[in-house]
């Protein structure tokens, strides 16, 4: 089906900007274009679709739409596109809209009219819901293994501080004693889920929209197994209409982010608060804080708060591309240009952050003593106490009215809960007795809370361990 | 290790509002206490906390912290408190600030000590955690049922609408003409996707936090995969200082209602525009419409409209959700109750909107007369015509050029495509010829794109029968 | 124009539902029903919707469109409506779909055909455009009057505190000492600010759209003016197509409250932050803080937590506001029922949190003692002791230089900046001498910096007067 | 004060990267530099920086703290910075983090000394809020004056169209006739309404914060008077505490612009609409559209569909402002570097969409013959029928059920209203006469319709010459 290489037009005329054609007599308004120009941002796309556009050529080839030649310098041509614009000797021109026909254009100068046979049996709706997928399945696979860095510093802090008493808390009043180690693998759990988060996305992302046209498929007998396969997507999608103008996978993935940020940014307010002089637990590495240009004794946090600051603009994201869908109708509509710039900006976002985490976290001064001393506050064992005097048989509803009395009384007089006088005892409540105040002791208390899921040294160690295994498994080294 | 019955008090004080205990000398400020009260939106979760008290309560007899006895009067007892709530014979007190107080509070009431025990090894913080994931497991199920019973109607009503043609649109611009069917199973695959949304949500939710105490588990020695399956858990939570702070699973679902309600705003934008005298595409059944209170002829696809406004809300309750996390440092912090009434309303409103769309889709009085006039202008079969030049070697780009051409000279004549004279043919280019504009026919052109995904009838056809398959192996009558 | 008496039909038949009206012949489909229906939140504009139609019965009799008995017998009816309602003696029902054909409705019930004039040229578009500005007008005056109420409390606390020391914190470092009025004060900035956009706000909803009709306005000889006017708007709205679809005040009084959120969410984290043992710079008030059920010794800071998330659901409102308006055709459409609950949101989260801070403000337990211990770091007089070196003729940067290798030198001797060895300093820099370490003084320091907008007891007094004498003129005691 | 020039030290040595200072060992960590390098987004502040800089400088040399010669070499050395960055001759380097520092940095390179004593009295916090505050000033100017040339481009075409009859719609039904410069009008009222907000936005913003330093203003004895008035300020802020970390006038210009963007998506979805086959109500001009890459035919509205889209973003940059200063503590933190791009995202996002408006609308190419014959459809007269029959003395809702029958009567019939047949009449109500009838032709009933704020011809005249005087008044010509 494909024309004698005789009939070949190596002219160097290239199509007009955004698809005009023919059909229109003048050139786009000036602020118009500037509003529709998308390669500023779409140019980084650039290695996607030249690879969906290869594989696409090698598929019009196989099915006989275009010559195998034609085929093979369309995919050289590509490549040296590719390279031009990459390297730098070629900038996108905005007049040519996107980075699509910025390739394509470049393509046919280069190659004249087999270049003019790519874009056969395919329309640029499809071309770039294929383009963004494939991009959205790198960047996943990119952050995917960025969280296992990070939990691999976290699995690592962890285990040197397995047994490392800091005051847990709660309302961030100082609740029970818990251990650096625990705390320390919470975010490893959190990271755990995000890790989740991004391959479910991935895995719905995987499904290759090319051969879906403008809308409404093509008359042409093109071969969707073969290039969904060629790209290594796990199957074409089912319907036209809806592959044209689904991004769904843009706002799954920048909620996947999102959340992830969330998480980030709770690290980022305990490095903030833990690094005060007041609580004084952390000092950030040095290549991780800035100073003052007033204030020389500054040590400044700055990539904690960072950290803690970045969810706005992810969460700002996810809004972006929920709403720029919102009520549109079918099929492909101009409006889903909008959701590229907050997808690019969540992934973008996340690289960055994630890029300074496993240092950051390998980097962190932690204080033991400090966290020793403000754990060793008998008040963090009130609720052991309480539980003490469970095992004695008061049910607990009692119990912790008792130790709430005696909490009470302790503060009245001034004093520890250790230390209240132990004739008062009695008087506070006939089940309270002194041998009950022992469990008053921080590292006694944790190591008794040794239930999975607890922070008791030697479950910690066990969790650490299995986290380590789970890593190992994935080729890292713990 | 439980005490002797002879010991225990029966008498009927209750915890006071909120575990004030006896550590705080008087009552809550008012307007504190206003802010402060959960009950009027946690009360949602009565049955949950039952369900998951009453497994607590087997789990501490199993392991003798409490009688079996003790369990026997808690399980029935809760039994009876929810009964009395639910049947309005109680009212819950704001005083006792959340469901949970309210819960325990009658309970002792009812059955005095062994009511006290029953917070043995449990915290507020792990209990509303655990009750909260149940009750979005609940949800999450219900959420699953209703998609597919829209699928269901979306599948019978593309069953019946395989071969009807209507203009598919891009930029709302008539493109090229698609099937009916091809159209309804666009939504049909959105709402595949946010199935599966639903049930990766869900499949992470459903861990246990029970026993995760406050923030640092417990000394006592129970059984955490006991409540965790007795539950219908997957597994207890590996960490309980992120068991007792994560909404992760809030956000989540959140998310996921937010998708869908995005995709059901597409279908109700849709609605209202073929409802249009203009389009006049589908009359909504009349027990989906209302009139006007000043114009009496107006027929108003009030429901249509509200499915299009419905994510505003939706994406609002992600950004609360995502935002109350941003920042918080470990553990639990009051924060977290903000996380209720997002969630909350994200699923009640896409129950309120699932539940309606079933026989709104039935009910769709569709107008294929008016849908194939308008698929029957010929400019819809430009594409096609490019492909058919492309069938007799034109590359692609040339082809598209002339088709452009001649819709430039279609409309400067005033007539449609296929009305201009065979003599202009070779003036516009010398590949034109009159068979070639045979192929300007809606249902030969849709006919022709049966390619995989695309919207021939015959396509459609296989794509229905392949969804009715799946969805009468999930127990469904298609 | 009005008709004689003899000609009414006193029979009690109301409206059907929702304006249905004779056009349809059947009931709503009922999951419809339940998605359509608004009277379970629109019941809160009962009294703006009884004032909007007894202004606009007074000005039909006014024009002579209904007789003077008329519009008597209406009034006096609405004020036996809305007493009904707000009385309980009778509910809403829902299939009357909403506020204003559940009072139009009972009103026809008791008075008849008068009833029956009433909605003479009105719609429900205009009236719940018109209600909702009521209401909104009359939220926003309640919110201001709350908000110069904190700032009563605010300014009284700061005048105790003028000349109490703090540190200041950048990056939640400590910086420089600050005074505990001054910052109280930033505060009250931020709360003026809040009040100024309340009131613009205000400004711009305070015009009437009564009078526009559906969309079209009427072909009846109204008088817009009189009912503005009656009703305290500035000035009849000037587009009727914009009248009943702008939402605009809805979205803007919501952005307000959300701003004002987030100021009192910083304010809230300074008050976890400060209640926390290892700051211990304040207490909240017993009346504001809330205990454990598990760990008796706590005194959990819930109000100032809540205060801190509340932001979370007060920006997704905004964000709904504004989606919900977002690519909506003119004029009215269904969807702008979905501003209704997004909006009341905004607002009553909104007094929750107002109405608790004056308390809250004015019971917070300062601990000077402990602030201005933290406050007398010498490290704090760093950029005191810059500018020193500043006045000496030292160029800034320079002497920002010179401080900083201090700080460096005392940090590796391990003794704070005023500890220093005298004889150390030549070496460190020629410009240093033992004199200039005297203005390592916390009190000396915040003294000197009484330039506007400072810090120094004495502008903060004076700051505090001119705050005093502004609420003074509102009318307030403080 | 100001030091003899012979003690000028003219070394090139510039201050290290982010005021590290003489503090820190090391440089910082490379991810870590990449995040929290500021420079590649501030840069747009150049010139602002400058700006307030030389005032500064001014102000310092007349307070003595520098010498007049030291003030003339820096405000002469700033132009020539700005002058080589403008100009490209010199790149900002990011290892610098910020724009202030590669000024400044650049400043003591060129002029030694008296570059090193700018920085006196001043820090980088009070340094950024003034420049940021300085951009919102000039950017809010140039958005006024943008939506004044939309406003006359809008009043200029109303005038063209008072008589212009087109279905004025709710729910997308057609409901009345309205007049197309009525129209447009609605759109220049939103705009007017978006200019308040945008002009109080800057009058709150117009607070000077120099002198306020790091966080607690400055021991030097400088005029915050002078540099305030000198930028163009109202006057200086009035806390130190506050002002270093406001960023409310970004959130409010930032809601200002997705507001507005609201308001231009709703234009934007009437031009999709209004450009489909199906309304044919107007064609964008040729300068507006493009074309498709497949389909020859398309004439697509690209640039309504992205003014229809932008609101997305614009909401998600309100999002992410809020957010990130919720829940900070006092004074400033790094977080706030995070309200940086999603301000200028907002700004200049608006600017984009403003630019291309007057043109765009000016381009339009109506279709007055296709408006007026949907406009002509009778049963737009129906509430014109219903007001007629009150005129006639019945009661409204009575006049609301007879049109109703007549409605439902001639639905069966399928006739239009008009035609029904007279001797029908009195069987539908006996209020009904053929003389009734009359009032359903478009015309007669929109000119009715003359109330201020209506659609009649002679009041949008009235409207629009209001709007060209006010217009006028500002300096424009309409």
């Amino acid at each position: 089906m494909s024309p004698p290489m005789s009939e070949q037009d190596k002219t160097k005329a290239a199509p007009k900007a955004g698809g005009r054609g023919a059909r229109f007599g003048g050139a786009m308004d000036e602020a118009a274009a500037a509003l529709n120009s998308s390669v500023e941002f779409d140019k980084r796309l650039l290695r996607d679709d030249v690879r969906g556009s290869q594989a696409h050529a090698r598929m019009l080839a196989a099915v006989r739409l275009i010559s195998e030649d034609d085929a093979k310098q369309i995919v050289a041509g590509l490549d040296q596109v590719a390279g031009e614009f990459e390297r730098g000797e070629r900038k996108m021109d905005p007049a040519l809209e996107d980075v699509h026909m910025n390739v394509e254009s470049r393509l046919i100068e280069l190659i004249g009219d087999p270049g003019r046979r790519l874009h056969t049996a395919r329309s640029r709706n499809d071309q770039v819901a294929t383009d963004m997928r494939l991009y959205a399945l790198s960047q996943a696979t990119v952050i995917v293994a960025a969280l296992d860095k990070a939990r691999v510093a976290l699995c690592r802090r962890a285990r040197e501080h397995t047994a490392t008493l800091l005051p847990g808390y709660t309302h961030l009043q100082r609740a029970q004693a818990v251990t650096l180690g625990h705390h320390l693998l919470a975010y490893a759990e959190m990271l755990g889920r995000d890790r989740g988060r991004f391959l479910d996305a991935a895995r719905r992302a995987a499904e290759c929209p090319l051969g879906s046209g403008a809308l409404a498929a093509t008359s042409l007998p093109i071969d969707r197994e073969k290039t969904s396969a060629d790209l290594g997507f796990t199957a074409p999608t089912r319907n036209s209409l809806d592959a044209v103008s689904d991004r769904d996978f843009c706002a799954e993935l920048a909620f996947a982010c999102a959340l992830l940020g969330v998480h980030l940014s709770r690290l980022g307010e305990e490095l903030v608060l833990w690094s005060t002089t007041e609580f004084g637990f952390v000092r950030l590495g040095e290549g991780h804080c800035s100073g003052s240009s007033l204030m020389p004794q500054k040590r400044n946090p700055d990539i904690a708060e960072l950290m803690r600051a970045k969810p706005g603009r992810l969460i700002g994201d996810v809004v972006a591309l929920l709403t720029v869908s919102k009520g549109l109708a079918l099929a492909y509509n101009k409006d889903l240009q909008e959701s590229q710039e907050p997808f690019y900006d969540a992934i973008e976002t996340t690289h960055l952050v994630l890029d300074v985490l496993p240092r950051l976290v390998a980097g962190l001064e932690f204080n033991p003593e400090r966290m020793k001393e403000a754990a060793g506050d008998p008040a963090l064992g009130a609720t052991d106490l309480a539980e003490h005097l469970v095992r004695d048989g008061v049910p607990f509803r009692k119990a912790h009215e008792i130790v709430g009395k005696l909490v009470r009384h302790a503060e009245q007089l001034g004093v520890s809960l250790r230390d209240v006088p132990e004739h008062d005892l009695p008087q506070i409540a006939p089940e309270l007795h002194e041998a009950a105040l022992q469990v008053l002791s921080a590292s006694r208390a944790v190591a008794g809370r040794a239930v999975f899921g607890g922070p008791a040294p030697a479950q910690v160690m066990r969790e650490a361990q299995r986290l380590a295994s789970e890593l190992k498994g994935l080729g890292y080294e713990v």
